[in-house]
């Protein structure tokens, strides 16, 4: 349901009732000032419960994530890299798909990323010698939305990955969360791919192994929270502190969220105003993740020195 | 209160009584698919109820005003250009200053009408012979935001005021509303410049004609409505249903926002996801109109043909 | 050769020496402020003079094409439409393919021009009632350069045409030129495709007919000159000067150039300091001929309003 | 003369007969892979062979600058700091000006940089406790340029100093240069202030000690090569070469340029191709610097923990 859509495995999870969910295993791991939560969806009872398919998701958060702490950076970014690296297959080309809009700033996040991502695949000739054999042949595009093009995200990337035939796609994207507090602090790696309608875009179509033919990583963070969401959350709150034993509520608060909210609040999204600034850092540290990920046998130097 | 903020008299005086406010004079007047409502505040009892100075602020509205209609931008650009004509002294250089921050996607509005506006006073010299005597000295400027320059704007503008001595300043700035459906649909411009606290960014200082020492003039249009306003909206309404006489909830209901609500949304703010496109094509807006009312005496072609 | 690089038929063929070249044709007419320019290379004797495929290549210019003045505007964008409907299918959906870097802003001409396409091919179910039947399927994608996503622009290209099978495919690109007089005043139409070698990021591959298997219009604006072609320019009219009977000192001439010349001065561009501006305003009259050469059932105003 | 027009007073001292002129003093110095070269014009004889003020103007180059490479950064950077910090008076508040237009990419250089300072100069009351009494207060802007903002620059810093009243300006502009090779690749500080008629974006008024009342500190980078300089170059070199004694042509020469070269290339200017991306780094290195030279008492990590 739209008023507390999350693309958050975590909040589903939650929703769902935590760590009993059949069908769900979750692990909660602590690092410094981070928490990695794995969220695994084994079977259908799981895939049911949560609205999301089989699969692992992993998340990492920390509420200082958006403020620039280089050590924090680093455990963030080593974190996404040994994750992203444990997911895809060891060897063969990878090509980084940046979803959504780059003129939205809250849709913007896979766009920039692929700004950042080392791109190698088309040096193979030309690679200088003291590089020869240790880069990964890494490829990067932000095909842009159905509004933007004509053409459907999943159609664009099918004809790109059946012509340069990558072995694996990572597929970043901008989430929409059920907390504000999970804006910018937040990123999930899933091995799921991309699910229709998710993301702040809202696909229409899948991008995953099916569809594809590849493993497909997908890598999000929240940038925004429905409006609807909010004050859905309100009501409830209202509600606890009003009867605090009102499980039979939940039909009327239903159907008073929908009569009274969801007309007034439509698709607005609630965002930080600072969410220009935001996503920027963020993209910045998916980028630097993943191109840890991809190229293990360069120095942290060296990827820069390589950037176009 | 911030959780309820408004920088449009329209809603303050709706929130206060409406019509029958002492002090304050409305009058609405329709004009096609716009709607034109003046707000006067005539005396203190006026000022204190609406938490706004004397002064005439001009309200023009239509739920389409976000969309790309020619005729319906036709008349809200003419409408806009009169208002400010009937505000400004009919001779003398313009200072029109764009408020709030270029990297802040709903607080960019002023910068961005600044960019349209048709800048003349360096011209005076070589003013090509077919325009002599017909332009009005304009000069522009966006000075920044407190956290950016590090400089109060007032401190900023008053420096320029005394330097470059223009007869009138227009300040333009993004407001943030009450209604969500107010966003991008609504400009409002008052002959009482621009008040401490107000717009999306928040301005320590105000910028008026006791601080310049000439008649200020603002226009802006709301960007964004608070997350908590819209929290509390939903549970007042709420509070309506289970209680339609529920008067003596008000407490109670201040009691549960502040404790329920705003330390959750803090300073988040709920905004159209496509609030990157609306804000451009509003800044457009603005800028056609006050050109149009600075430049009486060029022709509508000229304008664009004179731009930088 | 490098030194004197020209991506313009009209220039080439002036280079060639002009009309009376063997196998190419030459007309041209006056319209208003503007030059209609077509050079028709007809068999492999022009194609090898030119150096450029057979084909029709129809150059429109006007010194002040970079000014903003209606009257002009609309002749330049009333003449490409009719020369682009001229060479398109009369039915059938197109591909509108924005070449260049966007982050390169001599380069970034073909992704703003993307900006403004009309993008229709995704409105087929929901197509307002009053649209029924007037809209032509039109998609856009602007596929990034190869130093950017590791991929050809020709295997982007290819993938997409197939998975979502245009009729033909219009391909826009900043050009280099060898006249600094022609940048942003003059835009090529020509129905030969883009040739590898081509445009001012030098595509590697072609996109042509032969390599996407349907017809493909190109459309360029020159936006720079090689520094080198200046310098070669500049030393040709000095032996002019000195030696006014100088055919003999022509080989002289390029070895000069080769060892002064090309070594100090490799890949820098002239460009004008407005080219920010420029770029900008080009890409609008491009994308506003394409709209109306591609939606001849629309009106002018309902174009604006149906952009997203 | 603006055939050979440079801001770089070590390419005017070049030109002028190098390290004998009197009235002018030079030291080189090597610091890895860099040169430092100071130029100290100590008398009106220096000044007018030069066309520069009297002061002292130090110049950093390396061929690699523009390539991000840790090591050379960090030298880069720590030299510029250093250079900075010699001129600038111990205490006192600084303003941060930055000349040029945004908008243009080869004269954004200043706003950039300015976009990369720490301002701290508004932060007083509310320092963190554990900053007290280690910030300098830094105030920035980017106060526009005369086409675009109607108003002279130095009347707009000048309201901003009379309001703020720093002890000392730093102003960072883009520079022309002489020499292609330069652009991007050198760095020049100097404590004489911006003088009229230099930068990218010609300043009419000078900004300096005499017309603001406290210390200026100049800081720029070449980005620009006026296209007349190249061609005149190439010319020179053809006329040495086929004429080797040929002092008795600089004459002719002269008038050739006049009529042959400037006519046609009027204020075009030769600049990389990727002077987007140049640009961005250079402003990226000289923030670094100003940063380091303003905040001695912060740690490299705390400034970007501090940025806005």
């Amino acid at each position: 349901m739209r008023n507390s859509r999350s693309d958050l495995a975590l909040e589903a999870s939650a929703l769902a009732g935590g760590a009993d969910v059949p069908g769900v295993r979750m692990e909660q791991l602590r690092l410094g000032e981070m928490t990695e939560t794995v969220v695994e969806i084994v079977d259908e009872r799981g895939a049911g419960a949560l609205g999301k398919p089989c699969g692992r998701y992993v998340t990492l958060e920390s509420s200082q994530l958006h403020m620039p702490e280089p050590a924090l950076e680093e455990i963030a970014v080593d974190r996404l890299a040994q994750t992203l690296a444990g997911m895809l297959p060891e060897l063969g080309a990878v090509l980084v798909i940046g979803l959504g809009n780059r003129r939205i700033t809250a849709d913007s996040l896979g766009p920039r990323v692929v700004d950042g991502v080392l791109v190698t695949r088309h040096m193979r000739e030309n690679t200088p010698a003291s590089l020869k054999g240790r880069l990964r042949a890494v490829s990067a595009v932000a095909p842009g939305v159905l509004g933007v093009t004509g053409m459907e995200t999943a159609e664009v990337v099918r004809g790109i990955v059946e012509h340069t035939r990558p072995e694996a796609v990572i597929a970043v994207d901008a989430l929409a969360a059920r907390e504000t507090a999970r804006i910018c602090t937040t990123m999930q790696i899933a091995d799921t791919g991309i699910q229709p309608g998710s993301g702040v875009g809202n696909h229409r179509l899948g991008l995953n192994e099916e569809s594809l033919g590849v493993p497909v990583i997908a890598v999000g963070v929240p940038m925004v929270v429905y409006a609807a969401t909010i004050a859905r959350d309100a009501l409830e709150l209202l509600m606890e502190d009003l009867a605090p034993d009102g499980e039979e509520h939940a039909g009327a608060l239903d159907a008073l969220v929908d009569r009274v909210v969801a007309r007034r609040l439509g698709d607005l999204v609630v965002t930080p105003r600072e969410v220009d600034e935001r996503v920027t850092r963020m993209a910045d540290l998916l980028a630097l993740g993943i191109n840890r990920a991809l190229q293990p046998r360069l120095d942290k130097d060296e990827i820069p020195a390589l950037m176009h």
